[in-house]
């Protein structure tokens, strides 16, 4: 392995550009739009998803839950079992959300009427910048679309997320000119003990702060705001939605660098987990996905969660969440563990990666920046795998959300990139 | 020294008595109201300051430019050199804060016609319950009246917080039925990094997240929405005039228990730092206030500052500020120190404190209570002196904050008041 390593050390020069550009983005809210109007590439019946590409057969329940919802939504059905025909029947294309600049929590489904957060990397371009990101729009917590529910009451919501909350947070994201600083947002969270993944406590009570002035002065039907204010205010993770698009605009201005053998994309279907390297392109390497360990609302244990899903790895991916729960250490009573246990898992992703951000900083570990760049060659040699913590989706369709635990990624994608790379590498 | 800490060894029984009664306190912001009409014995020419008692002469430069303000802002003087004679002459009454179950940051000059927040404590009348407190509304930073500034700009924002602010304040906490719980706020900011002294980011942040539901529900003017939400989301400290008046209802409930060693105030002029001990009531104990060591805005330095200054100490005499600032290592940015030096603070305070919160907790101390309840049997056996940070007012008045540090509390009320309740105790 000494050997490969060495074959790889010309890795190191492509791995400070892609660097400077990850540590150089920087993502803004700039827009609220409708999928097929903004996706690139978005087709007419088609429906992304979380993680790499899976076919219908291989889908796991939380996953077929919400794709039946989306059809559902977007009228394609009537019912469950029309939606399942449809579904199997191959008239609708399944897409990663990652072959399309988006990302999505949990299934991470995204139909096309569906509104969605714009996020622009307002990098300079030589850095990478310009480039834009999507993401859905967070329904809360519980019995949601995400977590593979598709009842009434779940359509309705995302109904009226469409026509009433996605046209106020358009004027109010309009109304701040320039946009909303999401970086900044970030930063200011994990000296507030988010790790942004998980805990969006004051990411998103910060997030309202700043939105709340310009919401009521662009929306005039203070029924309206109060509405909105209502759903934003009461739910803890809305801010996630955001920084999932910061985080993949910040990667997507990394990946493709020629030699690199930093990770840009960690993402799981419910079925795989898979990663893409920057030097390696848009490959996937996948491994099955598994089990995290967590704690479990009253009623629910281990036996009912589906396998790790979502995009929402793309956290870790860009450095927080798992990497950055040792700054975080309220996350513990949502995910399991303990203060120790989360600082020891900071300082060992500390020795997988290539650098530490220069803007999002840890106050408890002396204001260094989180650990930066998942760098495959340091992952072989320490044998030191990504920890992801996440929510638990219950493993059957229509059900939600049952948990929140902690993993590691799989090591199989790690090592078959690492292959890859050394092969391309000598070639 | 240690014949009269046996003699002392009585207090035990009560000091568990008078915290179970600060344990037990639940404040809860239920009123906006005028101090005039809601502040007991408020007299028609009274102006409430921070600390212990002082007179015009001993008042310092930011402590005489708030009472100048004041009264340019009630219309009983026309111009300074007015409100100087004024305050000289006899015919203002000042009285401090505490004297009035209220409690004001800095200078903490409330008026008769000042808006104020009002804070009952919930808890159960047989545990101190039933008590109210006051405090008046935060102003921001910079040149404001409560670091001593009294320009046109100064007293033009208090009237409009009089007016506009305080009345949507009023109806926003009135549509929140039962009032909000701070309690539940101060624990919630302990775990997003703040101390909830002169880092009330997260407090502030959730604060608005809880009531722009109800400010938008309750004042049917979009405009004044909106300029409210702009107020409180540029304040930083907005919620410091809400926790205080929490922390003093809180405290008062533990006060004046016979044969208690715990410390119910500390708090300061900007000329004396006093302190009050729970058995032996309403004596104060003073010394001269201290400079606090900090970092100061540009153009300004140690010179410029003025002593100690404000009944915001309150804050440490709960637990929080000084003591809690282990928990919140991003203060160190605003009052100086090193994340090291915060979590010494709070380990050394655990050396003075009779027990520690259990609804307070710290993360970083793995969910430990923040040390609660100063013994000033454990200070003097100790020498440790209690650890408080603060906001740096200029010595001049009319000027305005002009940094933020840390100082400990003088010695010699501890001194004083150990040797009274010893004599207290052996007669």
């Amino acid at each position: 392995m000494i050997e490969r390593l060495d074959q790889l050390a010309s890795c190191d020069a492509a791995n400070d550009i892609a660097m400077e550009r990850l540590q150089a983005a920087r993502p803004v809210w700039v827009n609220v739009g409708v999928a097929a109007d903004v996706i690139p590439e978005m087709g007419e019946r088609m429906l992304l998803h979380a993680g790499p590409p899976i076919i219908w057969e291989d889908m796991s329940g939380p996953m077929r839950g919400a794709m039946i919802g989306a059809m559902l939504l977007e009228g394609w059905a009537k019912d469950e079992s029309e939606a399942q025909k449809l579904g199997a029947g191959g008239e609708i294309t399944f897409e990663p959300c990652h072959h399309h600049s988006a990302v999505g929590p949990m299934a991470g489904v995204i139909s096309p009427s569906m509104p969605v957060n714009i996020i622009e990397n307002r990098a300079p371009s030589g850095l990478g910048g310009g480039n834009r990101s999507y993401s859905n729009l967070n329904e809360g917590l519980g019995k949601v679309l995400r977590y593979g529910a598709y009842s009434p009451d779940v359509l309705e919501r995302l109904r009226w997320m469409a026509d009433e909350l996605a046209p106020a947070m358009r004027k109010t994201v309009k109304a701040m000119e320039g946009g909303l600083d999401i970086k900044n947002i970030i930063a200011r969270a994990l000296h507030m003990g988010d790790e942004v993944h998980n805990r969006n406590l004051a990411a998103t009570a910060t997030l309202i702060r700043m939105i709340m002035p310009y919401l009521a002065d662009s929306v005039s039907d203070t029924k309206v705001i109060s509405r909105v204010a209502n759903f934003i205010a009461g739910n803890d993770h809305f801010f996630l939605n955001l920084g999932m698009p910061a985080a993949k605009a910040s990667l997507d201005a990394m990946a493709n660098v020629e030699g690199c053998s930093l990770v840009s994309t960690m993402a799981r279907n419910g079925t795989e987990f898979g990663i893409r390297v920057s030097g390696l392109g848009d490959r996937w390497f996948t491994a099955p996905a598994k089990h995290p360990a967590g704690l479990f609302f009253p009623g629910y244990g281990q036996e009912d969660a589906n396998l790790d899903i979502g995009d929402s790895a793309i956290m870790e991916t860009l450095g927080l969440g798992g990497f950055a729960m040792g700054g975080a250490p309220a996350i513990v009573q949502f995910v399991g563990g303990s203060t120790a246990e989360a600082i020891q898992a900071t300082n060992e992703m500390y020795g997988i990666t290539w650098t530490r951000s220069r803007d999002y900083t840890l106050p408890i570990f002396d204001f260094k920046g989180v650990p930066m760049g998942i760098d495959i060659r340091k992952v072989i040699e320490t044998g030191i795998y990504p920890n992801i913590n996440t929510g638990i989706a219950h493993r059957d369709a229509g059900i939600g959300q049952i948990g929140a635990g902690i993993l590691r990624a799989p090591e199989t994608p790690f090592q078959e990139a690492f292959e890859a790379l050394t092969e391309k590498m000598s070639a």
